[in-house]
């Protein structure tokens, strides 16, 4: 990949500063699934929120919370990943960790809209007997860090993208406005696209690997941006509508079966809960300069993408075959 | 309420063929709360999903689902209704339900739109302990029923409307097509609205029972339309749009802390999961009739409202104090 | 009607700083129609864009510049109502009034969201032999002013409200934020709504009237909310979907061929087209505070609704019949 | 290219059936611009309307009749396309065009929702003189055909597309269901994206070209989608979402001053203006065969983005240079 923007210190999307990733990976029995739970501001959430704004691309999906990031322009949560039929569980713990946050910090929380999204792992995990407990979302909290692991980890544990093994991707770009360095960052779980369509840098690698094997084209994939650039609700929405180009480079047709949900949040834009003035201020970035950010979220989730896959190791799905790495291949 | 249309046989959501609802109530300890279940359909409905959509009034709220009726314009699962902090603990249950109804029918099920709304009864429960469980879910669905309490009970068992006890309340109405006679049911739950604001048949009673008592605008509403006459899913959105006119009729200003979630249902179209051919076969209304439902979606969630707050039984709240039912005043 | 609210000086649009209105009424054969214009600004809106947004309740009509305005949040061209087939030429008509603005400025522009936004009056006017030119736009404009005639007038000239005479309606409200006092207005245009379902103040006077009168429910509304509050694009569709509570407060049920769309706009938050900086400042309304203008939208809206029946005389249509006024009625 | 899906007999918009185009070229004086008209039956598509939706991928565009689209998610009109500052004397002369043959099939037709698209061919054009007159829409509608030409013609005129001639361009694929031949089409109007962005079959073709040349992101696409499939309006706004892998296969990155916007329709479902029943009946694609449809798209457009950069013969812009034509390069 050729890069027209600088990547941040990590490449993750934890280079946003205050953002943390926490995983909590699940190998029990047949149970191969995971949480993965992204936090996105280092103080507490809820009391100061983001700006926030989710865009779905394909809604064959199953995840919660948009609703009210729509309605308010906000997120006031941590956000989780999960299998498609632990979502119930995920939010249970999730809202649980929220309101003991809230106690934490002298506020007793009785409405907090916890957002968890989810693709499905079912051709690797026994997802239908449900290894998720509600534990697990507390733990992926305490193992949240800026400097986590991407491949088959916490969600991504038991995915599959474009017929190799997916999951946990992530990447970050540098964006200088004004004299002062911002930063676009990216985390996403891919499980979705047909081996026959990969593309890697242009070259249709995928036809060549797929001679002979079983295809597949069900799935899902999960994008979480993040960014300290002071947007709007409606400019992140905007910036969310520009992943779809990345996806179609590496090769997707965005098929009928692959929830593809995308949530964004800007930590330069934050709302406080309480407030001693009707008015607050806000900033936003000159309209003209948002093809910056359509570039650079293009290319901060083909790179993300891509990671997802070269970092994740082969596995054995349900069935016994071997679900191989982009790694061995490139 | 002078009536343009005829109700049908119980007036409830119940007189539309196939649907029931079941209601757990729970009352232990602090825990004033509850789950209530709308089956769609006789059948499996996962295996000939009727046509659906959704329309979010305002969406400050944490329902579940949306977005994959919004996508493919179907349900295929039964609707729960709880409080706000138990939506992750009934999806979960409800995930678990349709998973086994599915063995039941010989379906291994991996994926499910499990469809949970919510409105928040902190006011009288004890919400931020989570006194709803897993199991509450399949005692709601053992207990349904086409002839289902109104009023405090299941999901309503907490509700507060327009400063009153509010809760579950259903109503019909017939109309005929082509010489046939269809029905059209609503379901609401009702925790919206601010006393001095409520209005009984152009009636500003609500004015002279505030007198002196504190008002308190947040809550929500959740309505769930169902219905036999065959329509897209474009057209059910249509319908639902119309039910702000009846919040309107009985005072309500669409307040901001107000979730309004309206879901709707036709059983008149159904989509099998499974089938041989690759074009299905399905009817609309003449758009030009459309007048018939909206006048009929308005009177009927007028009076569905209405019964939410005259069947439920006063009730004390967390402060002490009384909240009283509409019934003592009209 | 009881107001909660304080009406403005002229209890009209214009009361929110910079806005005028011009009318330009065509009385000519059978040609009873005309243009009315709206100025968002004082100094040219172009060069320094009011944040905006639109709200479609029903999109059973014809208006043009909806969709540049929700992808970009803001409105660029002052707006312009006429008649359904008229649109385009009352666009062309604004298209090029924009440009030789632009040219007043020493801007050479190239591209313009212009917005006209109509409903039908073909009962009155001879619609179809397309009675409007581009000149009258023009003229319009020519007549804009603070202190513009309501009712039968510009474009409202041939318009039916709930079977009487309907046309162009105003109102406005003072709301005090941090301190300051903020104006909030409304201009429609109304053309919507059955006899026998108008409300006056909880009255059912439609029924009264319509006993034995023909009855008609088409039409449409259009609603402009203008306002000097600082607001977001997102806080300003929320204001814009309340509007409907008024229209039902006055009987509407939201006919089916009644197109009613919502544009607002905000001059508390301008956006330049030319900045030296990356990054703009803007205001919003802490969002705790959005149900004080929900309730004075309501209240508004309704105030203007009644407003342009009142002030319009009574009209005979193309079947020599008499619209009658409701000022016949109260 | 290589090919999934057989193209039609004569690879255009037209070998849906009943589907025409025709175009008016204006090259007179400083004006290089023009219309071109899609007519999407062979008989009067006002009496018996075809299913319709529209996608809006980024919305900095002037397009007219959308709102009724999609509410009532049927066309009622030709669709017209042509310069961004001509849209209200287009939207003029197709609603007259419109009345004139209600007139001829005996219909008194008062409100028509006539649909016109834009795209700015300023670089070219004298746009801002206007340079469309109302008489130019009647003589396309003449000149309308099943075999129509392609590149720098009627609304292609002065286009430009990737910093190369653009315009006009065509393609159609065979879809085979349930043992019959359907057919899915699209015509384009290509003025967007980047020289050193163009990708042509994986190869950065237009890194090479861009070499020295100098490079302006602005522009627009305009897609409409026809087909014979029997399909829902929702179903044809899942279609319409896919055409972002198109326009990103060949290079774009969905620039902020690109207005992108799609609509379809399909002459499978039909909606009579009258009709003696209520209820009417209409056919579905099962949604599990939409990959295919999803595929098709994505060939089909990125067949005619490229068709419409082919037939383009080079032309001199307004500042006296040469944009070139793909051809010259491939």
């Amino acid at each position: 990949m050729k890069n027209e923007f600088i990547p941040g210190r990590l490449n993750k999307i934890s280079d946003v500063p205050g953002v943390t990733v926490g995983h909590k990976t699940i190998d029990r029995g047949e149970f191969h699934t995971g949480v993965t739970v992204i936090n996105p501001t280092a103080d507490f959430t809820f009391q100061n929120k983001p700006a926030a704004a989710s865009f779905v691309l394909n809604g064959y999906g199953k995840s919660c919370g948009l609703v009210q990031i729509d309605e308010l322009g906000t997120l006031e949560s941590p956000i989780a990943l999960t299998n498609t039929l632990s979502v119930g569980t995920v939010l249970d713990g999730l809202a649980r960790h929220n309101v003991a946050e809230g106690a934490k910090h002298g506020m007793a929380i009785r409405s907090v809209n916890s957002v968890v999204c989810e693709c499905n792992d079912g051709g690797i995990n026994d997802i239908e007997s449900f290894g998720v407990t509600r534990e697990d979302v507390e733990e992926a909290f305490t193992a949240a860090t800026d400097d986590f692991a991407e491949g088959a980890v916490g969600a991504g544990r038991g995915m599959v993208c474009h017929g190799l093994k997916g999951g946990i991707g992530s990447a970050s770009r540098i964006i200088p406005l004004d004299g002062v360095d911002y930063t676009l960052g990216v985390l996403l779980l891919s499980n979705h696209g047909a081996l026959s369509d990969l593309t890697v840098d242009g070259d249709s690698i995928g036809q060549r690997i797929a001679n002979g094997m079983p295809e597949c084209d069900k799935g899902s994939i999960i994008v979480i941006l993040a960014t300290d650039i002071p947007l709007t609700d409606r400019q992140i929405k905007r910036v969310l509508k520009r992943i779809s180009t990345a996806l179609a480079r590496v090769g997707s047709r965005i098929g009928h079966g692959s929830g593809e949900v995308f949530i964004g949040f800007s930590t330069g834009n934050r709302f406080p809960t309480d407030t001693q003035t009707d008015l607050i201020p806000l900033r936003a970035l000159h309209e003209d300069r948002m093809d910056l950010l359509f570039r650079a979220v293009s290319e901060t989730t083909e790179d993300a993408l891509l990671k997802s896959m070269l970092h994740a190791a082969p596995t054995q799905n349900r069935e016994g075959d071997t679900v191989h790495s982009l790694a061995e291949y490139v």
